[in-house]
């Protein structure tokens, strides 16, 4: 295992990642504790834009949470079924609320990494507070060279975090840490070739967050290059719209809102759930 | 174009289709003069089986016949949209069904390409009773080298034709017909890589058809290595099942119903739609 | 080295060996202890065939015996010069017979490795009576993955074997194992790609076996893939068909001799022996 | 050859130039005729900074277009030799500068295309006007697909133009387009892996241009994909700093300048010369 | 179709064959009219050593072109069976030997390529004196680049001339000219990459002909790139001993017997025979 | 790591260098304790040619010799910014010249590998002389598997060694060996693929010293292989010829100096410098 932080682009991802004090992570975390980064999925209730303006905003935040939980929810069904004694990895798994949620939902152990040293301290203190520090841990650690032992994992998924890294190197390490028949989950958004190029709408998402989109096509050239046979492809640009239009009309609102509805509306960007077994 | 028929095992595959007079294909297209070759989705009536042992039998034809029909039907709904002056592509069409019901759908141009001619002529003999030979015409041709014009096509699709075929040849051929942007649909039966190599029941499909079934895996290499992007991929296995499960009781049984059960249930085998653009 | 058996294919295949009591193989091993599992070669002596009936089995299966024991022969002509303190590989060595052959003929260590318990057992029992249990040993290993030392091997065989594997699998593992200018040497049955696709002979074959026959072209795309460089290729199709004609006369005729007989004749699989280098 | 403008990304990028009227570009034109799209090399004269406050402007934007045409003439010098009858591409021509240069310095015959149709009528005017239109021709054409005979022309050159396309098939274009020992010369910014994926400056610049730029060894990735082969590489950064630092001291500055220094500066970003064999 | 001769390294091999007057060639070639450019097989008659010194030069002669003859029909024998009004092409035709051959046993059409103008003339000569110019032409072109018709030939054969050319893309011409099924036969000095690089004895031989061995891991590489898949390799190298030591003992030695000798005996060359199928 | 030499062509070429005492290796050494195995760079004074014929050969090799440190400190250039702390490996380090100059320049730690044990057992005594065997240490290694630890080298060089092994090998212990970031620096002769094959004068000198000289384009595809990106390619070859000239004029002159010249004059030769980044 090299040392964690290898490049300068990690080095200044890792720098956003300890800094960010987001209140679009914070204050939908701090309702129940589930800390999510990524984004939601499904209709939401229109009705928590109506009623009282005191509380609007509280419910426009519950409502976004909601969502977002939703969403890791549609990500654990596809990597079903887990064992209590099976071991899983969640790959940039941020303040750690994929990680619990696998938990409480299989009983199962799941080792977290992230190059963000606050995020692995916060998502641990997590862990002891809801007294599952024995089975579910985060590491300081580089998800392309993982340092976790080949062959031992059951599942693993990546929620949002494989634009930071180069996909060939980072299935690689995966299908080094599968077992046969070990299942990976996949939910990202993606550049569609269709249309071209990244369009101006998608260099500004990479802009803001100082990620690499990847282009669809490229997710599948990395798994077929290294045993990773999909089973199910989803098409989750629909289900993910109203988040966004929701959260454009909400208090924590980034400004990163209109880009990602402007690329999804223009077909120039998907966001994608992959489900893949190693082979 | 080199000649229809290149090799001794295409021509013993055009020989079975030629002389094929199977009544679980006849008798089913009898009934509104769409042909079938191919399996059907969703869960049967399971009154078909009840009530007067006198119309028994055509009752359960019907059946099969209506989920092959609604087989196609989601077939087709992974193609859309198209438009009235588009061009498709039934590669592998059989008696014509799927063609037929395409054209139906979206008034679109079809062509149907078989190596038995014998199917061909019954198809355009079909098309000419439907008054729609001006726009489905049916050729003589090998769906390897099909003749037609580069980047002519906004769509093409497989209906369980694929296993008769090597993945690499075909979708270079298919990547050189379509336009950027079009889309490949395909419904296969595929073994399983994570069960390992063809299990006996799988084998045995092969030798009742003269057949090669592909692993899961080689579909995915295929498209990667001729720039054909997957966006759905659905698992249909369970959505199968009834179909066998009926047809097994039926009285157009042909005897390789109980394989494609055992190797349904083992998980040997999956009854697989992947939908991909063309890039 | 992971577990001997990954997938319900390798369980299988292990099952079947496991609980095989075929005359064919049990029968001619009596003769002399030496117990094959793969075919013979050369012409067989007509008389056999003749003289009195009571003795007409004893006579072909010694017979059949002779060419099998004579096929082995070939296959280690091939394998020279090997050195008494070379160590060889059997892999997928069945009851043990060619590797008894091989220690007898050069002095050498031999291995074999085979996914069948009862296989391993058996033959070990033969090492111990026949006193070179220093020299032969079998293991339960899967030759995917067999454990040994990398660069350690002077020779590896595979007699009728690969046919139950990967072969880039199977040959990556193989260039782990042999030192620089290490000898391999294969006898396989291979479909033609030159007829085309697998034939309905052929799937019988695998059917029967529960095994999976590659394409010629297959193995040569994997030795290249794989630094192992041929330096010999016979088709011994023509010298293996009178040991089938024999067989299908003899009282150990298990039903699968007309497959054989019909695909040779076909032209559809060949039987072929590669000699290559490991560079 | 298909139509010119294949994607929605092509279509932006072509709206972009269609519609640019960037005093950067034109007022430095105006000069002398010679319209770059391209930045400059070498020591800015510091005099032009100093003197009267009414000319300041003009001197400064008279010293950028030296240095720009200074640029244009290091692109050339590695095209040498170059004879009166050879054939040169201009990949991305833009409003023609470096095809007239290279016109006035080889007397050879020059095609330049473009996907903006603007570009192409301004440049083919301005050969009317210079007198050379039966020697350097502007072309609305897809570089990926330029319709030109394979293997017709002795030198192609990309000037700043790469990041608008996949390299891979664009140097396919170029393999086939040049003939045995034709040259590429190609000036780029490219990302530097060494620092790791994309900074922040680095996908500033890809929004403000609609471009996708491309790490470094994805150029020397697609050159041996191709058959084209290095004889010199230049890292030009140095040189092309003293032109951006007085570019943000200009009155033409576009806010573009500060994430090309800062780029520069952390070692994200290169600005580089390759030349290349056809083999 | 490109120029016949592309890069200065052609032209030298070109002049050297256009120049070429050696004994070895020309004396044997007039004993019955088939002048050979290859060396040959089998044992020599020792007694052509003894007797008369007047006549023991042409006894020498006589031997070694029987020799060569001998090697031509070995060639021939893999290419069987072979129709009268199948299409054959010689590949490296030098003089015209191994055509004249192909044409009188199968009666078959040859086409013969040579970069040598003045060996194309000599053989169209021979074949007007021979009374077969209607089936055995000869022309001058490149083997790289044939300008024949795609799919068009039986059969192909390389009698020792692949050293001069790059195999990938010699193979990829071949597999075009080839019909599916039709065989490619070569005869080759090779390498051995088990002894390592090019020795000593090896360069030597380079330098004698301008050529470029390949080692014979390139052969099956190329092969495998380009769907050309080995039925049969023999090593002839046992069975060419002989003649180099005859050879070494005649008036038309040319000097480069020791080198060849040196190589064989020290295992780092090998003279080889591959029967290849296209698929 | 294996034993050091593996083949027939290794042990050669350690005998060739194992017993080499060239004086122009050992006279031009002796001056000032640098002994090269390289070629010079750079105009040669005129004057060592004139004035009296009694020093005139001490002149020459003086002036060959500064020629030769001057080619070394050309290297080392493009290996900066090196460290004290930093380590770097002399891949093919003969007599040690260079790894002292990289010492003696930025006080590092070097490693130098060699196949010759008497090499290595000449430098590590000029360590010992000059004090510095505590950084500067040389191995009986083989550059293809030099035992040292992955990921721990800053900085690698080949000066005019890699004509004895494979690219390909020998970059991916390359890349194995260096840290992200780490430079390789490369001098090497190589053929120019653009002239075509190996000329006689290229074979000449590939006989002269047993070694395989690479083309040029084999450099940018091992390379690209395996992660070393380029940064800069300097054709050298103009400034190494007045060392050949002067060399052909020499007392020291091996014969090779004509093939060298001619090589290098007919351009079928480059001398070639290449800095490449491990990414």
């Amino acid at each position: 295992m090299t040392s964690v932080l290898r490049t300068d682009y990690q080095r200044s991802v890792a720098d956003y990642w300890n800094n960010e004090r987001d209140p679009v992570n914070l204050r939908l975390g701090d309702i129940d504790g589930l800390y999510h980064h990524h984004y939601g999925l499904g209709e939401y209730d229109p009705s928590v834009l109506e009623g009282p303006a005191a509380t609007r905003d509280e419910r426009i935040i519950a409502e976004l949470h909601r969502l977002e939980t939703a969403q890791a929810d549609v990500l654990l069904d596809y990597l079903e079924p887990v064992a209590r004694e099976d071991r899983l990895l969640d790959a940039g798994s941020g303040r750690g609320g994929t990680s619990f949620m696998a938990n409480q939902r299989f009983g199962s152990f799941v080792d977290g990494v992230s190059i963000s040293e606050s995020q692995v301290a916060f998502a641990n203190g997590q862990a002891m507070e809801r007294g599952v520090s024995d089975r579910v841990r985060f590491h300081f650690r580089n998800m392309l060279d993982t340092g976790l032992e080949s062959g031992s994992l059951h599942g693993i998924w990546t929620n949002e975090t494989t634009m930071y890294v180069d996909l060939f190197e980072l299935y690689q390490e995966f299908a080094r840490l599968l077992r046969h028949g070990g299942r990976y989950v996949c939910i990202t958004g993606c550049y569609n070739d269709v249309t071209g190029g990244r369009s101006k709408a998608v260099s500004r998402i990479d802009e803001h967050y100082t990620c690499n989109i990847h282009p669809r096509s490229e997710y599948f050239r990395a798994l077929a290059a290294n045993g990773l046979v999909p089973i199910n492809v989803v098409d989750l640009t629909a289900q993910t719209m109203p988040y966004w239009e929701l959260r454009a009309q909400s208090p924590v609102a980034t400004g990163i809102e209109e880009p990602f509805l402007t690329a999804y509306r223009e077909g120039s960007f998907h966001y994608l759930l992959i489900a893949a077994d190693r082979i």
